[in-house]
């Protein structure tokens, strides 16, 4: 039997002990984050599978795996057909298939720390509907079988000076407790570990790109917190760094600590934070009241020292990715056609040379020719990492974590000379990301009021891309922040003043090439002109565009003159910081059109 | 007393012997269409305002009228303050103002048939949890004491041929019966006037601009209809116009038939359907299901005969409009500076002289001077019309019912040399309507998603306008139609092939000037060119905007390609349809930039 037929069995034989007609495994750890450290890969120990999103079923005799179209390919190279079978998570809900798979009277494990109350309710009902049952059970199965287990790496968190957040925690502490004493409430469950980061100021080195603080948090009306977390993660003076009112208990100190909150108010997501907070609230008397995380949108609305911050770590960013751009067309002039997985590794060590780096805030993206077409492409699940291709395009999607802030950049590169379809296509999608930011708007305009700005020019000419365009970026956090998006499905979040976001239009062509030019903008407000405030962006990143993929007849005067715009401020920027022939490609990179 | 102080005090009457703490009286009757025939004007008569929006409410001691933004002048023009408290509707729920003035056990009358069932629902909550009762009452109060009320206006319907509905009314019904099908329902509630209109292919004739078939209808999944209507209003020849399985029936009848569905399934749209008959179906042991009209969106799409119509009556109706604008330049260079009153008379008189015409499709908006700053402005409530005003603009918009179509068009037109800064946001707008104009979009795309192409300009130099860019408009139905819309609140409504909207921005400034530039616009799929398929909108209205006001400098090269573009095809379509000096100012308003 293969390892994963084994594991399999283990399953089943602690599935049948509890009476589970089956067991829903989902790519997720108690704290709900994009990101997994290794220990808490149950989805991959159960199944094989490396992607990052995803849901396994066990049932007694069958199981199966569902996937978004991510990962189609992926999963069939990973996953053993015979044992799973595979099907589509978007598409499908999962649940309701497997309510179809079981009889009546079906009991149904899941881990409730794995889940967030919502999916918890609705999985509940699904199931209820055909008489069948979800049982929450905090003795995952997974963690009995799973012997091999590595163990949680335990590093202590980082205190991050005001001179990076601009506000200590007492200040932002007080001021998320008055909008609790505004909304009626005792307390909140601050359950995102970027929220509670945020609110004490500290960072967390133990997973990777995500620099939290993994832990969750109950913030009372009097600005005091009660932190749950492993004792190890807290260092030497953070109590003096937090300031008064911050209590570190263990997890297992949760339950006694809610049972002090019966009859009280408590604002918990259901959408964000897990069944298990929230059940073992109700079950201690809390009054669960459903509220948005109040932390997003101050943690959203970046302050003037974190927009500084922000600018800063930029700066040094764009220095190693002018580096990059300028070693990679010296080694392609020098017919030296390197792997995706050279080339992300040359820019992660020019990265990690900067001051203040702590490591890549995502996976990069380093895809050549035809691999660019697949927009979430990773190189290292491919069978083997490709190659630079001659007359083709290398898309490049990377990011840092720096103390002074988060950034994220994609450029488009030209290897040798692309064709001229794929000249027009970038040059497209360079006016739309110039369009976007160009913008101007009211105050109470979402992200996706602006988000055909981005798309109109490949709407002309029939193409459009199917991804967001643009998404929230924290400060030294996540590099995907809410509430604010700039997508097609409705986001109510209006975009204010701090808030950065990412302009990142793109084009996929299947097999062939894919394109997208993005940068970190921030909101800020405009010199008023007219009578109505508005907002616009200020570009954070300071990188050239490959001038050698423009179709320079579809450019209006006005886009040549932004783009020779920001050329020039990324010469005057980025120049003094570099030497030699790094300084001399930026010059020629640089030139106006 | 006041002839408002004895209807009020013989209300209050009528209330103290029915034990009502409160009587609400909002600006409907039982079709809760926008146009309202004079026998139903209740709230005009409770309170003298003749606004096209409102709520009264009438307590023991008091009243109170509700007005939005549009009439918080006027009101205070007609309402007498002593006998009314004066109140925003929008930002001032009248429910919830209501139960804080009553105390726990008031009962609160309503007319169940004059308010949706969403309304009705929402209100009943709002009253309960302070332990207060909303009492459907059928029996009108107004109506008990409203003794000099004007008969109802009853004429007969129009039957509308397949050469202007391009499917006949089985068809239609053939259609709708199979969507029913479809969502396992047995029965829908047909109830806007304008949905039965399109699906009988009939049409009335005694509501100002509105020419709907007072009326409501159950279809069944047989394709069977029950239409009560009052039988005065069935022409000859009805039953062999609408094909098999139609059914006449008075409204009192409806319980008998509703009596019928006991234990059915039936449709019925909370949120555009009254109260009364949600609550008698519910009464006689209907299942209601809610769900949007049926009918809404098969009627926004218009086939190709009724593009084909929409067609012609723009082109009749621009010969009206632009011997309009011939006549007014010739007015104002002869001196004669009209009043608005006269403008609309003009213009009226002009459509009224067109084939296939029935009457305006709304109130003109003719707008001298600053009075064009008050975007719903209406000359008949003003104390007296205003009249043109030197080096100013006037704004006039109208738009007609015809057989093949309906019309809507607003013009702004120099009078004299307005100010470079009138001209400055005249070409902004523009600019916003041009961009809209040509727009293209792949399926999916919602009015909300292109609502800041219209709006890009104007916001960069720090204005806006606060109405909707574009609504959608009927087939000889009303021009204002759902289900799609452009504007910023979101409307999941996708824009698709057949749907006719309106393109209208503009800009006020209070007490100076009012700018909109509309045409009405028909969805098209266009010539693909790329590999997404993508609609765009073929301009239906035909008629110059007045060059004089462009500040060309603001233009591009592709803005003034457009306008040029539109000018000669207004010139080469509608010119011909003109003689002499009408046709030779047609000629000096359409010369390209």
């Amino acid at each position: 039997m293969s390892p994963i037929a084994d594991r399999l069995a283990a399953l089943r034989t602690l599935m049948r002990e509890r009476d589970y007609a089956a067991l829903i495994v989902p790519r997720a750890d108690e704290y709900l984050g994009e990101y997994l450290p290794a220990h808490n890969e149950r989805m991959h120990w159960v199944s094989g599978f490396t992607g990052s999103a995803g849901v396994v079923i066990v049932l007694a005799d069958s199981a199966a795996i569902f996937v978004d179209g991510r990962y189609t390919v992926q999963v069939r190279r990973e996953v053993d057909g015979a044992l799973f079978g595979i099907l589509d998570l978007v598409n499908q809900p999962h649940v309701q298939w497997l309510s179809g798979e079981l009889s009546p009277g079906a009991r149904v494990a899941c881990d409730p720390r794995l889940h967030t109350l919502a999916w918890f309710r609705a999985a509940t009902q699904t199931l209820e509907a055909a008489d069948q049952q979800l049982v929450a059970d905090t003795d995952n199965l997974v963690d009995r079988c799973w012997h091999e287990r590595p163990a949680a790496q335990v590093a202590p968190a980082l205190l991050l000076d005001t001179r990076f957040t601009g506000a200590s925690s007492e200040q932002k502490r007080g001021e998320i407790a008055r909008s609790l004493v505004n909304a009626g409430a005792d307390a909140a469950l601050i359950f995102a570990p970027d929220s509670v980061s945020w609110l004490l100021n500290v960072r967390g080195t133990d997973i990777p790109c995500l620099p939290v603080l993994q832990s969750f948090a109950l913030l009372y009306a009097s600005g005091a917190v009660d932190l749950f977390v492993d004792p190890a993660r807290i260092p030497q003076g953070f109590s003096a760094h937090v300031g008064e009112g911050v209590q570190v208990l263990p997890e297992s100190q949760a339950l006694s600590r809610f049972a002090g909150l019966a009859g009280k108010r408590v604002l918990a997501d259901p959408d964000s934070a897990n069944a298990w907070t929230q059940l073992e609230l109700q079950r201690a008397g809390a009054h669960l009241v459903p509220r948005t995380d109040p932390v997003l949108l101050p943690k959203a609305c970046k302050n003037a020292v974190e927009v500084q911050g922000a600018r800063e770590a930029h700066r040094r960013d764009a220095v190693a990715e002018v580096r990059f751009l300028a070693w990679l067309d010296a080694e392609v002039a020098a017919g030296r056609l390197h792997d995706e997985d050279t080339l992300a590794a040359q820019l992660g060590a020019l990265r990690a040379a900067n001051d203040h780096y702590h490591g890549p805030s995502f996976d990069t993206i380093s895809a050549a020719g035809g691999n660019a077409a697949m927009c979430h492409y990773n190189h290292r699940n491919a069978e083997s990492p490709g190659r630079l291709v001659m007359d083709s395009v290398y898309l490049v999607d990377s990011g840092g974590q720096y103390t002074d802030g988060t950034t994220d950049i994609t450029r488009t590169v030209a290897i040798g000379n692309p064709a001229e379809e794929v000249r027009r296509l970038f040059t497209l999608v360079l006016k739309g990301h110039i369009a976007l930011d160009q913008a101007r708007f009211p105050a109470g305009t979402s992200g996706t009021h602006l988000d055909a700005l981005a798309r109109q020019f490949l709407w002309q000419h029939g193409y459009d891309f199917a991804h967001g365009t643009g998404h929230g970026v924290g400060a030294f956090l996540s590099v995907h922040e809410g509430p604010q998006r700039i997508a097609r499905a409705w986001n109510p979040t209006a975009l204010a003043p701090g808030m950065i976001v990412s302009n990142e239009p793109g084009y996929y062509r299947d097999g062939e090439f894919g394109i997208r030019c993005e940068n970190l903008v921030v909101v800020r407000e405009c010199d008023t002109v007219g009578e109505t405030p508005v907002y616009g962006f200020e570009v954070l990143t300071l990188v050239p565009f490959d001038r050698r993929l423009l179709a320079e007849s579809l450019l209006s005067g006005d886009e040549v003159a932004w783009l020779n715009r920001y050329h020039a401020r990324v010469r005057d920027t980025i120049g003094p910081l570099l030497q030699g022939a790094d300084r001399a490609w930026l010059e020629q990179a640089t030139q106006p059109l």
